[in-house]
Formats: structure tokens, sequence, C-alpha cells
């Protein structure tokens, strides 16, 4: 996706060869109309594939997998991070690792909004060791329901996670590879 | 605004006389179409004040907030609960005391993302007590930027929120506003 591949030249910023900041666009301020595209791209990609919802995690998945969901006119679902006290009733959870903040945490859906039998598609910012898509994947299963692929905005094809997620039978669309952060410049895939 | 009434309405489940549970379609699972409202809405009410970008507080607002931003054509900005590893540089932060929750947490934005002068629009979920809009408000004014209003989905307006908002000279937009849950009823203010 040539629009995006082009924030991330123009704004995204090398911190190591492992961390790409794209906090002007991506997840903490965010671009819209990119996101709107965003959205319009995944749907596209994953279009006839009878999808009936699409689920992601707080914080920055939100926004790529609202616009996708609106692209795909059905609902939105977001894991929780920690349990609120208005979310009650039965939950599906998962472990998740954050190789980022170097913690386990359980992430949690409210199972009376997945059906078994439904069809998802999990969204999400990053994809760099796949614990999150992994850990939303699993939580789609509890629920007797099916996951009908992984969108990623950006995958950092040099982490395992694209790997493991192949090995286990997801398809996974990223809208921008990057192969490496090496000596503070992005190189994408193709 | 009559959508988000009827949704309330259908789709609300009143927890006790001061909790609304709306996980069908606004802050768990979210309906695409509805935010797209949302943002249009808020857009019409905020027309003609010059608004630079949106801000809010993830998780829940995100949502409505990015539809907002989307419509009135300027970037999201949505402040974070707790430092991530890559959030980094110059941070202004607030301490928001949750009554949900009851935790007081720190929110903190990136500093390079407000600037002086600018015209802030700060989107939320839900207004009970207003900790959250306030601390919004606060981190906004320690930027130099100007809060040009709050805009509110659900107000519940039997909580002292929009009555502190509006002491401190901010214009609040509420969507709907509730003037009781007693009973487990929902019953609105006009």
């Amino acid at each position: 996706m040539e629009l995006l591949k082009q924030k991330i030249r123009e704004q995204g910023v090398v911190l190591s060869a492992q961390v790409l900041k794209v906090d002007a666009f991506l997840n903490h301020q965010v671009d819209p109309v990119l996101m709107q595209q965003v959205g319009v791209e995944f749907a596209h990609r994953f279009a006839g594939q009878g999808i009936d919802k699409v689920l992601t995690i707080e914080a920055s998945g939100i926004a790529p997998a609202l616009m996708t969901a609106l692209a795909l006119g059905v609902p939105m679902l977001f894991a929780r991070k920690q349990q609120s006290l208005t979310l009650g009733g039965e939950l599906l959870t998962a472990r998740v690792y954050s190789f980022t903040k170097q913690v386990e945490s359980t992430i949690a859906v409210a199972a009376s909004h997945l059906a078994a039998g439904e069809r998802v598609l999990i969204v999400d910012d990053f994809l760099a060791h796949g614990q999150a898509a992994r850990g939303l994947a699993t939580i789609v299963e509890q629920a007797g329901a099916r996951v009908a692929g992984i969108g990623i905005v950006i995958e950092k094809s040099f982490q395992p996670g694209r790997g493991e997620l192949a090995r286990l039978g997801y398809r996974v669309e990223s809208l921008a590879r990057i192969a490496s952060l090496e000596g503070g410049a992005v190189r994408f895939l193709d």
C-alpha cells in the first residue's frame, strides 16, 4: 500500500534495529484518512470471505479495525487488556506476552459478542512476534468461531510473527512489510 | 441524536442506578456506522470553530474521536493511560481518577503532537464525573493550545461532570443525555 509506505518513510522514526516509531500517524496521533484507506484495502483483500466481524485489541488496533469494519459493513470488537467493572458476564480470555513491554497480560472478550460459526477477521496495527494475533485467534476459536484471516498494517518481516501465524494455517495480509531497520533506515520487503 | 438513543434503548443494559452497559455498540463491540454518524454530528456541532485536532483517551474514546476527526478533516490524537516503551520524548501528563475502577492513573500525550495556539476538540464516549475530560483539558492547556469544546457520546446528566466542565468555561455537546437510570430504565433528559 503505497500511501502507507510513504507515511512510514516520511514520518516513521527508527529507534533501533527492532523498533519503528509511528506515533505521528498510527498509534498515538492517528491519520483518519490513512485509516480509512487501510480499511478499504483490507475490505478489498478479504472480499468474498463472508466476514461477520472484525476483532482487534485495544488500543492501537481500534482505528484500523473500525475502518475495516465500516468498509465491510460488519461490527468491530476489541479485546480488553484488563477487566473493566462493566465488562462482566462470561469472558473468553488468552494470555499474551508483550516483547515490547516485557510483561504477560490477559486479554478478554465478552463471550456474548462472538458466536459459534462466525467468520472473524483479526486486524492489528503491528505484527512482530505474533503474540497478540495468536491470542486473538485463540479467543475466536474458544467461541467456536473461525479466523477468516489476519490483517496487519505494518509487519516487521524480520521478526518471527508471520512465520508462526502461517505455520498455524492463518492467512496473513500485511499492508507494509519491513525487511529491515538496520542502520536507522526502513527497507521494505518488496 | 435519535439513532443513538434508539441504540441505547434497544441494546443498553442498566446494571445499576449509576451504570449503563453499552458494550454491544460503543465500548467493546462497536457499531462503525453509528460511530460514523456520531463523527458527522460532532463535526456539524463544532463547525466553524477552526478545530485543528481531535483529542481523546484510550480505549473507548478512539472510535468516536477517529470518526469525528475524519469528518472534520483533522488528525486524531489519543492520550495513553500508561507509558509505552516507544512513546518517549517530552510528555504532557495529567492525573485522572476513575470512579468506575476506583484507581488514579496518569494519562500522557507526546508534547510533539500538540502545538501552542492549536484549537483542540476533546471527544469521549462517556461523561460522568468529568475526570477524563478535565485531565485532557489540562494537557491541552499545558501545551499552550486551546480547548475548542468537548464532545460526549453519552452524558450521565445525574452525575456532576457536565456541571464541573461548564463551570470551568468549556462548551459541552452531548449526543445523548441521560436523566436517570433508576428502576432499571433509561430516562433521557429531553
